[in-house]
């Protein structure tokens, strides 16, 4: 992630996100990277619920992980992300876990997110994309 | 997936799947692709959690999904897979979830999955590479 | 269950419901209770999605469960409940899960649903409780 | 909770948390109870999944929940539990979530919870009682 501004939020596993391999399950990583990028729109100002009460989702169009080193019961990681637009409609969030203390990358993700609305791709919204420029120059 | 050998497997979006957007979690999505490898793995003969046991964990290395079209509360859909060898540690799982009855593909992913046993790479057990020689010949 | 009428459905657990103690995690239970309760009522012709479009939401207002005998890895069980008015506004529904050969109770719960519509509680919606009746006299 | 001494941990509602009804799903406050349960005895200086590692298994054997008022898309609460014995085998967990900052019960929870090894219920381990007992006179 060099030279993009970052976005970090500490978080730590839960024993039930663990499956019988005793390690987090897969799909559990992408419950991190949503709720990573919802907490930065949050930062922004901007409300996922209140986007979708008025008629907006984002939605992820497209999202690549690379496991790393699997998280286990009890670990704490950062989880990070920096935005960039690619074409009119996407915004490409490249996000990493990255374990505490030890600062091994657990795994690392490129997260494509589109807008919708009555079913179609929209540009994003206004606001929010006002709000991430304003971040990134921040 | 042309000329490759395909497993399927039908299944159906339950309520809990989806989020406050109304369509099936991003995350989800894993928790079919994985669900279906089980049951594949399953129908060569392989248990999932009694590789566990004897020691081996077969762990998702990594995985991209295109999602195309959001799969909504009560539709069923057709989960697909072949598999092919990368090297000499890897398969990689071509799936697709296409719904019933209009055939549109919901999602599209390439999963890559590697063997581990005592924290080490390993090459994929004997038995489960010649029952997918097998499946794939016969 | 003594003589109510009684829905069934089977299901499997699927690996990844599994926790790192190798069993069904206890919150998954509540997915299969719920899942039960929506195949039910869409059996009956109402869909929860729909209600929910239409302004009127099913939730749990309380469910007690006892679990007997822990669910694993590539088992079968049948999932039944019944459904008996209590009061004006609740419907309780009896719910089991019993695995499959061997017939052994695996949970028992009793869930009691209510009605909201713009955050208050109401009758259950005429169709709905109609359909009910029906059923149970069928 | 009056005169029991009482651990309490701060959550917050995820997103994905929620279905499609726009409030937290009624499954995942099973997951708000566990982890709860599992923060305390961490704190007891207990690990879940060592004492898995060792062969003994906490599991839950019966859980009450009464849901007041749901929880949705932003909002924090305080997840708090006190500790009883029941019999020699039992302990019950009296949980509660209230919401911040209006201090409102969401839900409130009775939780048995029993040890297992080996398939058999057991006494809960020495070190695990001694430090319950420590905590609550301390």
């Amino acid at each position: 992630m060099n030279g993009a501004k970052v976005f970090t939020l500490e978080l730590s596993v839960r024993d039930y996100e663990c499956d019988l391999q005793g390690i987090v399950n897969n799909a559990v990583y992408l419950n991190y990277f949503e709720h990573t990028r919802h907490q930065f729109l949050k930062c922004l100002g901007i409300d996922f619920s209140v986007l979708h009460e008025e008629g907006t989702d984002p939605v992820v169009r497209r999202i690549e992980i690379d496991y790393m080193r699997s998280l286990r019961s009890g670990e704490s990681f950062i989880s990070s992300l920096s935005i960039t637009k690619k074409g009119r409609l996407q915004y490409v969030f490249t996000q990493e876990l990255k374990t505490v203390p030890d600062n091994a990358i657990a795994a690392k993700a490129k997260s494509g997110v589109v807008f919708v609305s009555q079913g179609r791709p929209i540009p994003p919204p206004t606001a929010l994309a006002e709000a991430v420029d304003r971040w990134q120059c921040s």
